[in-house]
């Protein structure tokens, strides 16, 4: 098993296409590990200098007579697979591979690309890149990297990784993250992706002690169960992984394609299996670092009630906007605490938001009795104060800190984040107090928002998932609405029971044994959308009417599509009024078997209001896919109505995902549409399983 | 008229409560006109003193002998009446009050502000307060202001200019503005509003040359008319307001009515008025500074189209998807420009986003080729760039920012806004060549979005309106549906007609009249929700059904509303099928008559999706409520179904705006609900009209 210490603790390192001159690619690195202190040994190998930067060259890699643990490769495309197969020979550990010209540029180059990642398999050598910008490991002073973005900056070795698929990118996130601030020791840059991947390199961060938040840039994953393996070892360590994932638009995940010419799989997919697998997906990069950075006192608020202090009873209404939009609950002050405040200070607004007023100007006091009332009191899962410009007047800014300090002794395990407007020096203070400063209030609070998320990720730690039986093998050839009910129901799901009518008798005969109006549905494994051709009537009543309808079901299907086995018409049993939904499940590119639920019509077709989770699913996760829909209002009783049986819908959810992952092998989706919600129990009223091809 | 410089240009000013310590409120202004060179006399009084600060002092107002403009009022609240009197007798324009203990503290506090605001109106001087945190006039280094913020920084004069309610949040703001290099001249805190409010005082900043953006905070409007002139006054000066509005949550809006003592208004409808003004609302205090920062070379982009040049296509991608977040149009390169692109690079992505990729770095010619066909060939309204931390590089960032500004001659009226990290120096060098710099690339898009937004708005220009008639009187009374309607439909609005039954037997003969199935519902003035007392039934056949169905609803009716008066039965054809809406109107506290247009059921009633515009609207306004709304697809023939007759919606929301307002003494809401879209024409299927009492 590779460690990050294989990765990026090498003892020794070896530039392939080593320069002498210290503004180019070659160049570069050499300079750094001279000028950065980095301690093992350095081989530059050039076959046409014998001396480069000042220290002995080699003509190639098997001219070196001591082990070579990394070996940097930066010669043109054209000469990389000879080094790399060399550098296997020689018993590297780790290939990084700067030169471009692989999967990016052309067909041979992602051919090349191909045989790059053979290499790695076969002789067990790690690849990092190609066409990357390079990594770094601060602890030991190790930058092999041509960014010229770092060296200009020299990161403070901490517990910040970044790893990231783009290079100019990473270095971006490299830069900010520092300029914020953040102290870091991990930064890899993955390119291409050959053989080492963001998926991975999060796992092994996730596992490595040195690293406290691991901040993740993707535009696509490899290895989909790799990055589901990495996020789970992150979660049990309490590791926030803050994933940016470019190409949630349709434009792009077009330009995805077009410059890492890689399928990007569907971004619905990703934000439901990040979320599921408990990493914060921001939107903004600044967002990110935010995030970043307000996670490094490693406290993450397991709930959802926040407590706000302002100065400003207009930054408070601010603040409690922002966590309405992030779905806090700004619960309200005790009574008892509340009157305890008016008696410190009649004119406060003791609610919450609560707000201490300018008068804290000219009693400190009041900080430290407010915060401390709405910390013992208030019994918040986490707390934002708002001190305004208090921070560029250092006098003042101190005091406050230290008010604030005093009502948080004892209370240390509690986040407080203060947005304040405060120079280096004064934001210093507070951070060694414990406190993150944000300047803009609903930036804090949206922060807040990420870790308290984090918070509650790591506290429901990995879900329970269902155990996968071995099923029955399916029956050959394309499945009809009738089989297909028929495996579904067999697995237990619930399904409307009908009898397939070969004649216009046969149905009338049926209709009548059922008694009421019935829905008629053409059955044929040939027709997929029964609706488009006519075939399907419902509502339908009386001996006659269903023969005649019998009869026009037929000719329109078979006018529609000439070539269908007809099987005949399938009678059923008109269903009880209810909530229509949408439970389906697809075998995704990157993720395999995914479960998805939704509201039907509008809700799905027009709103695009629909959940997907990784399967299996248990129960438990399936009520949350319910929750996040915007309609769930519906399914509870909205409008009157008797609410639906959430455990019954629960359960087919659950249910269906685990026989997707069964059959995953054999089948590409499956749809129960509608399945109708009832006050008691559900009932699929159409199915469809499509099989792999 | 009120201009700016009667109240923020005074040639002297009195300071009541003058304090010789410059620390207490009533010191500081005095020690800021001194440090800071205010021109003008200054007059401290204080009857205590013969000199304060160095300066002589009066026992009185009325004791100082020259003319006094501007006086500022910093003594306890119950000696305020009496100065202000004063004041007024000295024929000062205008005074301002810090002191607090007015309607944000108590019953007795609101009266005395009454009286203040009585003052005001009698005597003719403008008040502005009480319990605000003060002004300022950079370009008179007039600074009657206790903020301790405002000395530690001193504004560069400029053409921002902020506007807030709330003193601390308007120090904030100030704060963060300077220190993003902002300029501002004006600076105006207006506490509780006696008089000038923040509507006044955005006309008045849109109406003075030295002012070119507004930005604004407010809790409460207090004259929404006001509002509405003072953005349209900005709007035609291509002046963007940025207007924070707090408040949008209701937690947020119970702690304004809390700490102002106001009655906050709807949110929504403030937030649909800021929208038909012209006026940027933003959600945090950052975006807020980011456009108006991205607002000061003054160049506001007319239309969606946006050019995204990297040289990172991770960013790209990134820039990508913000854009389709904020619905802009990433349109693609002219296919000859794309293969001019390709020669001068041919692994560039030349689609759009466009990435030039690191190559840059070696070959500055292609920043300049690149970005020149996207601004020649590209057309686009705008472009954003990303250069990742090129600008930490001295020499990087310089050589970019020189083969951009090559790029743009001759295209200097195009806002193309850069990505970069930069330090301050590099930043300037940028924003001198007329780029501005926004660090993070997804907020580089969103703040581009902006100021799209308001060059979008800016070009519209003040929308058409229509005329307001002078209706006929309504009848006494409350009014029933078929009341309600023939004065809706008198008016020229599309309703269903019906007759009234008064007999079972009347019932069934308006029913075979008819001819096929009707909808019956119980005609009360005094049920105003049918469906709840079981009085509406819908597709009644045969003349036996109708007779029963009349006594049951007859009957219910009574049993649910004992002493309501029952007209009768209304008997009506079943409309066609169509999309059903609702469309209304109401009285606004703040803004007056509103019109309302959603689509029925779900729609309005578990998304609210609902939109809003301040009466009267055209016809064209109307298609803009439409376009606004999620489920708008449902209307335009989503899901196979024939499309609506939008024309007919808009002329039916545009005729009820000017209902609403010609009748907005006597009427308080009309509700058209179901208002049924059909693909000719729309029809009302039930009308409610609530008289105001």
């Amino acid at each position: 098993m590779t460690t990050l210490d294989d990765l990026l603790a090498p003892k020794s390192v070896a530039i392939v296409g080593a320069s002498d001159n210290p503004e180019r690619i070659g160049g570069r690195p050499i300079q750094k590990f001279q000028n950065l202190g980095y301690e093992g040994h350095i081989y530059p190998v050039n076959p046409n200098r014998d001396v480069v930067q000042g220290i002995q060259a080699y003509p190639t890699l098997s001219d070196i007579s001591g082990e070579v643990d990394f070996v940097l490769v930066a010669v043109p495309a054209k000469g990389v697979l000879d080094v790399v197969r060399e550098a296997a020979t020689k018993k590297a550990k780790t290939v990084m591979i700067f030169s471009s010209g692989f999967s990016e540029m052309s067909e041979a180059g992602r051919r090349a690309q191909d045989e790059l990642t053979r290499i790695s398999r076969d002789s067990g050598v790690r690849i990092i890149g190609p066409n990357c910008f390079g990594v770094f490991n601060a602890a030991i002073n190790f930058y092999p990297t041509f960014s010229s973005t770092i060296g200009h900056h020299i990161p403070t070795p901490g517990g910040l990784a970044i790893i990231s698929q783009s290079g100019g990118y990473g270095a971006q996130l490299f830069v900010l993250a520092h300029q914020r601030g953040l102290k870091m020791t991990y930064w890899i840059t993955t390119g291409n992706e050959c053989d080492v991947n963001v998926a991975e390199g999060i796992k092994l961060l996730a596992e490595n002690d040195a690293v406290q938040t691991i901040l993740a840039y993707a535009e696509s994953i490899k290895d989909g169960e790799m990055l589901v393996e990495g996020l789970e070892v992150a979660r049990a360590a309490h590791k926030p992984v803050i994933f940016m994932k470019a190409g949630s638009s349709e434009i792009g995940a077009a330009a995805v394609s077009s410059h890492t010419a890689s399928l990007a799989g569907e971004d619905v997919i990703y934000d439901a299996v990040l979320k599921q697998y408990g990493a914060y997906r921001p939107r903004a990069t600044e967002e990110a670092i935010e995030v970043a950075y307000a996670a490094a006192p490693r406290i993450f608020p397991v709930g959802k009630r926040i407590g706000l202090a302002s100065i400003s009873g207009g930054a408070g209404v601010l603040m409690a906007d922002a966590a309405t939009d992030y779905d806090l609950n700004v619960a309200e002050m005790p009574a008892d605490a509340q009157t305890e405040m008016k008696k410190l200070l009649p004119f406060a607004s003791a609610r919450n938001p609560v707000d201490i007023t300018a008068q804290v100007v000219n009693d400190m006091t009041l900080v430290t009795g407010f915060t401390k009332l709405m910390l013992n009191q208030g019994k918040y899962d986490a707390l934002v104060g708002f001190w305004a410009s208090a921070g560029v007047v250092p006098e003042l800014g101190s005091a406050i800190c230290k008010a604030l300090a005093k009502a948080m002794e004892g209370q240390d395990n509690k986040l407080f984040i203060q947005s304040l407007v405060a120079g280096p020096e004064m934001r210093k203070q507070f951070e060694e107090a414990g406190f993150p400063c944000i300047e803009d209030p609903y930036k804090a609070v949206a922060t807040m928002a990420a870790l308290i998320s984090c918070g509650m990720a790591f506290a429901a730690g990995r879900p329970a998932i269902p155990d996968i039986p071995n099923l029955p093998a399916l029956p050959e050839g394309p499945l009809g609405e009738k089989a297909a009910k028929k495996i579904l129901a067999d697995f237990g799901l619930p399904l409307a029971t009908d009898t397939l009518a070969t004649s216009s008798a046969e149905a009338a005969a049926a209709a009548e044994r059922i008694g009421g109006p019935v829905a008629m549905k053409i059955a044929s494994p040939d027709i997929l959308h029964k609706t488009d051709v006519g075939g399907v009537k419902l509502g339908i009543t009386g001996g006659d009417n269903v023969s005649t309808t019998y009869d026009e079901i037929i000719a329109s299907s078979k006018a529609a599509v000439p070539n269908a086995k007809i099987e005949g018409v399938l009678i059923s049993a008109m269903a009880a009024d209810g909530v229509d939904c949408i439970l389906g499940a697809k075998v995704d590119p990157v993720f395999g078997p995914v479960v998805m639920f939704g509201l039907g019509g509008v809700f799905t077709e027009i709103l695009k209001d629909v959940s997907f989770r990784r399967a299996p699913v248990s129960p438990e996760t399936a009520l949350g896919m319910i929750d996040e829909l915007k309609g769930a209002a519906l399914l509870k009783g909205a409008r009157g109505a008797e609410p639906c049986d959430l455990d019954s819908i629960c359960d087919a959810i659950s249910k269906l995902s685990v026989m997707a992952v069964a059959h995953s092998d054999n089948i590409e989706s499956i749809e129960m549409n509608p399945l109708r919600a009832l006050p008691e129990g559900c009932i699929g009223l159409d199915a469809l399983i499509v099989k792999r091809t």
